[in-house]
């Protein structure tokens, strides 16, 4: 299996709704530090697994939906807590359906799944990772 | 499947019984920075895979019986030699543990492997992952 | 010159006030990674500079007041920008006062200087450094 | 699952053949930090996964055959692109043939499969990862 | 004293010449990741050393005419062996232009120096730290 | 001011006298990153301010005649707390050593401050820098 990877970053606010998120329960925010990794079995002729340069760039613009907003006011994330779980699970849909709209290119029809993991700090991070429902791009 | 990762570390004094250690033999010592990546498929209904927070604890508790110490000494590790290997698999069956007895809360229940990792150097690490035996709690 | 330097961290949500930081204006936040670097030309008869482990609870404890905050409500920093240059410079003059309180031991009597380092980002970070003004203690 | 990762690097030259690179088929070059991570289910007498000072070794004197080259004119290359991918297989081979010809040590028979991952900056890496071929030792 | 550090990075091919470089006289290259640390005094009214997001956009512009090059055949380096520390002594004086020239805002006018670090890998890195000639300016 | 730096390791056990070192007291052990600054205000004819490939040789040696040792034991630390700073001034003190028996190379004359830094864990770092008292060389 081949892999590619690349790095970029979001900076946030929000609140926590439980009692298990102790003083996250207050607005407060985060830096987070996303990787996304591309995962397929081969090559193309050109020796890549996906176009790193449009993977960076999609990446970049999904994040810049994102980045500098109060999560608490987005409609996408209404009724939920935003944890970094769930944002791992958000950004490796938004990446999925690039890959499905052709954003990625050609080459990213061979992928067969990816891993999102979201750096809270140097001590925490959490990452989801799952297959692409192919055939959910017809 | 989601993943969530808390970071660590301890500082030990061994030594290795076998020629193939090499200077590794003698009386020496390290630094562990250790990495626990707990594992499930689905998230609760706060939006967590594992309450950080415990997980974070819990780690630290069970680092704080082997930090300062000359696992040399110590009886958990009789007759065997503390290679950063069986120190990851030693802090595997110790977390295993600990989400068994109920340690990590509620939520924990969800967990089904772990992968721990331990970072002996910028240039070396080892890990153990495998599944929680979660029938091995009854 | 010796140094010592101890890592913690702390995430808030704030916004700024000012053309300049464009869409940084919207509530947002960020997880700020500390490093304290406490320097001196002189080791005490322990052969430390400070004693890490205090210098360690130090910071901690008063990261603990900045963390999970929303900044704009928080009194110390009413009409101001709460920059990584502006917080790099409050948590020096709160270590600096910890050093002169007594909160780091005798050893740290030696120390003439401090370097407060924040990462806001893999790609980003601010300091703020300067001398301790230990006559300011009487 | 057990695993022992070494960690290495060198520095190419080299062009890419295809529009998809864009200014990346001018001759250019890259700092590789290589680690390659070794899996096996079980541990030896030692308490060792595989004899991480021949592993490090074995992944040096790879490496130097690569260092300090432009790719462009290595007979191992011809008519290929180098990209991430291919040099991070290419690695996978030929520590896979180390250890099938012994060079690891008797420990690396329980090896089943290998991870290389290839980090060409701070934001971007690729990795292969895959079985090892025992039967192909015969 | 303030500082504000901003991360890019560019990769290029180039040799060295002269016995001391060894393997480095062959047509090589090397992944740089840039840190540029801007210096100065006191804050802005808005509360920063300098506009960080001018700042990084100046790096990656100048980074940019680097960057998928072969350093052998560029006019800027004829005859000089471009060095880690050749590299980022270019990269401060380009950096320092860019100042002087007002590309980074008037908050700009208030630094006082530079230190520009290269890192050719994870165990090497070189720098260059001097002062900004603001004489020069005019 | 240009600045080259290599980064090495060693693992070691030892123990601390004093109150101060609290649980530090008992035998333990640490690996210690090291990284070994070199700083001087002009570079030679070839465009370096030290041979990298020297400097780095001449730091691994150093630090292999500490690797896999317990300190307790070594003369040269008898009556002595082996601390993150004393070892980063032994250290500071055989390099310099080395530069001025020359082991460096002739572009290490024009070298004047070194700084040695000794990263403990991901937390936790001291350094020692000093000036090259060259006269000693005679």
């Amino acid at each position: 299996m081949y892999s590619v990877c690349v790095r970029d970053h979001f900076m946030i606010a929000h609140s926590f709704s439980g009692d298990v998120f102790g003083p996250a329960q207050n607005l407060h925010g985060a830096t987070y530090i996303v990787d996304v990794e591309f995962r397929g079995e081969t090559l193309d002729e050109d020796g890549i697994v996906v176009d790193i340069g449009r993977a960076g760039q999609a990446l970049h613009a999904e994040l810049e939906t994102l980045n500098y907003r109060n999560l608490d006011e987005e409609a996408a994330f209404t009724q939920k807590n935003t944890t970094t779980e769930v944002l791992a699970f958000e950004i490796f849909e938004r990446m999925a359906a690039r890959i499905r709209d052709g954003s990625l290119g050609a080459a990213a029809t061979r992928l067969h799944s990816l891993r999102v993991t979201l750096h809270e700090s140097h001590v925490a991070w959490a990452a989801y990772e799952g297959r692409l429902d192919t055939s959910a791009a017809s």
